[in-house]
């Protein structure tokens, strides 16, 4: 099986050159299977997306996929290769502040419905064909006028260029330093079975500007508006998008890119993109909870914390979770303060430097009850 | 005239050190008349806002005011003290990207047209003396949970509990390379003909997180339920609050700053805050057009750019007003491109270095028609 | 046994405030006893001296010490507090790029000589009185004239008022993600046994403007001009310093913290700045070379770095202690890269990011062999 | 007359792709006339090399060069490309604070004695030609190992590869708010009257990293080995290098590309790169002084400056040069202080921004007298 690769401009530097991104394709031995769509690094220090690319690949070289699978692991050059010191600043663009993960594009919803209207006598099939097709065209209507979009939108608009023509897409991320977790649309929630992320945030229809939200809203808006006008095979959208959460940043693990990577080929399988034999769900306990269960908690006073909990970890209301310590104020306030988790919940994510002004997100407290 | 100052906490480094802002308090000969709120430099580059404040203060100490008047001049030491390289990258959290300008607090709209609804048999005056008290005590009771706060919302809400007492509130900002600029509300047209802004961008009821947005708003949204419940008293608000936008970031132009604070104490003067005889509008032509005119020009390809126009200009649908060297493409394409206006507007704004990947904002054009 | 505390300003920020920190101070109850000065975190990501001192605390708490003892814990609040993204950018103004520990003072050697022979009537004991209080009046005489220093330079003499009057100096630092190592003037190799660093480098009298260097060359030059001159107490210097390298950055350990703690107490038993009872020296193995041993290698490719040996092994020339990941690359050159040490060595220091631009350090090695 | 193009590689990004700079070569007519390196923008900020070169290109296109030009206008996308904030920090390496224009190779003085001995029957333009030879040798020597080379050596010297190759070398920068300046060897007297460079810097034989001084200084120490030796026709280096300094960084104007350019072809036209008919050299006062004379002015207190006097204009002892305003200190020290001259100068180089901590460079004074 082999791998073929492309190039994808994504924006230019100050001197006029191009900066692109290896994109890699490998055909499928069904051209009716599913297609698939992997990008990995929006946020530039978020690596081990890479480390599960490449257990893929080794998996798509001994074991031809059914569907056609794309792969953009680097996605992101410009946030990449943002270092400052030792570590990359690649969450936002570093000229406007912008989320890199919020720029995509979603049609307009008026425009959808007027869509399913006059699409309200075709078959599903087609219906999903002329969508993506006229998405497509939006994007590269949208391409055409660059002097209208930042370099956040361009960048994203080309890469959904590729997402568009999936029938499945996985943004691989990572949190600073967290557990595995994942983002799914909520009536995909029979797919988060098959993945190797301990815990699950169910999303609703609500377009934040991220990739899986991009990619699955306005599926979920066509379905709404066809089950409004009565069509008879509307139900749920065929299409599935995730965010995968892959623990911390700033590092490539093989031993648990592994695990990742068989979670998702056991979705893949699932989802007839690959052989069924590799239909294989991991064995581990899932905590599943709407996207609003996830809470920050910021730093209540500045100073060095040091985690007594993990992430992964449960914490009980009143627990203390964290320490915080203020040499420098020893002798006038406490010198070593405990940080008590106002509800019972699991730290799903935790700063990755110790170093903390106060009102800094400390961690991500995924909240138990609701 | 004296000038008292007092410290504000307003956030707190890593080895638990206060971060404190610096607060001059003058206080008015009439305890009836109108109360300012002044603050410079939230965005930490944007300094020109402290000479108009020197200005202010000559002015101040010669001839007190009516009025109190409450001033902060460097309001963002966070922001104000992060450089890199020569400059200051003061426009977001440089740990989140957050616009440190997006963060204060808007009452709930619920919660407001419950209060209308509480207050509608008393009297103009005792509702405001109300709203600003209860108003005071969400803040007041926000900070006591500082888990729940960004660092940004702490400091915003921290200042926020001074520019909530005073009935008009102006915050001092600047652009990159730009002229002289005003957001107003939308019912504060009359305003901006004191003060010394050549263009003026008026604002409807729409929040984005702003201080002259999370000044203005909930006013505004107050007197829409006293005027859906009939109150008598309700026209408009007789709050008013202000983004003075003062020219160019990274520089004090002390001639500049006479003008503007010449403007600003003519306004002050129109609202009975300092003595009539300040009253001097200035004379200058004054674009005045609503916010949405505003629009971001994107670079359209990466290079050096040079203006031909300059903030303040007019330009014309199809003129050229800026041009795009880019010598290492030398003979592959070519190397000085021309830059056309979209349709005819004023550059307000313009990037602030020659040097310019594509798709960041190249001006910021004002359109003259809808 | 109580801690008193004063503030040293160090510099002013843009708004003409001081950056102020905490000096703690611990007096002895012995006059005679040994001075002691540690500081920590003039790298701002350095953060594990912090912890340390809260041991030492804890211990002169309950112990007081013989001689006494002054603490700067967060030593540079301009560096400590330059985050950006995550992660704190404290090794070098971010300003100019100039290490934040190359700027100390280190008095001229011409004037040493003269100082030697104008003092060679004088006891060992005045001669070491004249020459603090002398370079004293230098450091103070340059911090008289801010025109001329930069701010490295100012907090640094600033710092050194406080080091110059110690007879034992301890800066405490750590590597990107290290092992425990030393740096001793190599005629303090003794002391070198007491302290809980399994790697130590030995120095030479060489400044290079870091303060361990600035703190004890002077005292080798002093000591060099003596034995030259005849003085017949001339031997070796009183005097020692030490750069103790704590670890991994961006973390407190406090178990790691014990340890080292430990150590530092055992040296200061060692030299008579505690009670006896506290003479532990860890049993260790300590690898003890020259300091130029210490060798950078650089990525030799751009790329995701896992690393096969950690920081404290040992590896042999030709060995593969890490592998390049380059999936963007895949099908064009090889996707993992094995990466060989060039020499037998300790990886003492590895760099704390997965994502490596070519030519940035990879990891130091300390030769085994010379 | 046609400019061809190839592309040099000098780093690779975190995944693996190359940073490739765009190099211009112009064939000259005569083989034996002098060839010419010209570089731009190694450090990022630094634009207006970019339209000298544009101008230069221009008139190279129209008038072919007898000798051969070699050109790499943004020569460092690395720091090119560094944009925090609407500036770029292109100074210095962001992961190491390393300046980038301070990595360049000297061959050893040893081996330089040890050539120079080993040619001494050879003419001077044996001599030249083998001196080039094996200097290019030690640079590809170096390069064949890269873990040896931080990323800052590895792109200056591939830079170097083209430079050494070169009879003169231009390497085009700009100061921050700055006056026109030149840096010349000392020896290379003669020639800075041919360029537009109102101040000039005479350097002798002291090696920095710089590529100026890398390219000659090493030519120098070989003709001191040889006039040592007695070798007849050792006077002084056929070779010249310069640093041209072209005003304001963050920019580019035309106009003075124009005026510089004009310089330049003077200059080449007075070496004869290029037809005697433009030679054409600048009628301008110069102001020649030793490097040393160059000589920074740290800001005395942290603040807002506003310049009295402009770079290009003289101050006296004494004279006020700038203005110091701190109106958060209002009532507590002096609000706006005056900042006088230390000696009689020329400001140089002014900080290009008014937002000063107490510490960085505010100006650069350029000695009247010694």
């Amino acid at each position: 099986m082999s791998v073929d690769r492309s190039y994808l401009k994504v924006g230019e530097t100050v001197s006029g050159q191009s900066f692109e991104v290896s994109v890699l394709h490998i055909k499928g031995s069904n051209a009716n299977a599913p297609k698939v769509y992997i990008q990995s690094s929006m946020h530039g220090a978020e690596l081990q997306g890479n480390a599960v690319i490449y257990q893929l690949l080794q998996h798509f070289e001994k074991h031809a996929p059914l569907g056609d699978i794309t792969i953009v692991p680097h996605c992101n050059p410009m946030g990449g290769n943002h270092k400052v010191g030792e570590y990359t600043q690649g969450r936002f663009d570093p000229v406007t502040g912008n989320n890199w993960n919020r720029n995509y594009h979603h049609p307009d919803r008026t425009w959808i419905n007027k869509f399913a209207e006059q699409h309200l006598n075709a078959t599903k099939a087609e219906i999903i064909q002329a969508f993506k097709s006229d998405w497509l065209k939006q994007l590269e209507a949208a391409l055409a006028e660059p002097w209208k979009l930042s370099r956040g939108h361009l960048m994203s608009y080309r890469l959904q260029t590729l997402a568009t023509q999936a029938d499945i897409v996985l943004d691989l991320h990572t949190g600073s330093k967290a557990a595995r977790y994942l983002y799914a649309p909520r009536y995909a929630e029979d797919s988060v079975h098959y993945f190797h992320q301990e815990f699950v945030l169910l999303m609703d229809n609500q377009f934040g500007g991220a990739l899986d939200e991009a990619s699955f809203c306005p599926w979920l808006c066509l379905e709404e508006a066809l089950i409004a006008l009565g069509h008879p095979e509307a139900k749920r959208p065929d299409f599935e998008s995730f965010t995968v959460e892959l623990g911390t940043q700033e590092q490539i693990d093989f031993d648990s890119a592994e695990l990742t990577a068989n979670g998702i080929l056991s979705y893949l399988a699932f989802k007839h993109v690959i052989a069924a034999q590799w239909l294989n769900p991991p064995e581990i306990e899932r905590h599943i909870v709407p996207s609003a269960n996830l809470v920050s908690f910021y730093a209540p006073m500045g100073g060095l914390y040091r985690f007594i909990k993990q992430p992964g970890d449960i914490v009980k209301a009143g627990e203390v979770f964290a320490q915080c310590l203020r040499v420098a104020e020893h002798g006038q306030s406490d010198t070593l303060i405990d940080i008590e988790a106002p509800f019972d919940g699991y730290i799903v994510n935790a700063f990755d430097s110790a170093a903390i002004p106060m009102g800094i997100e400390l961690v991500k407290l995924m909240r138990v009850h609701r």
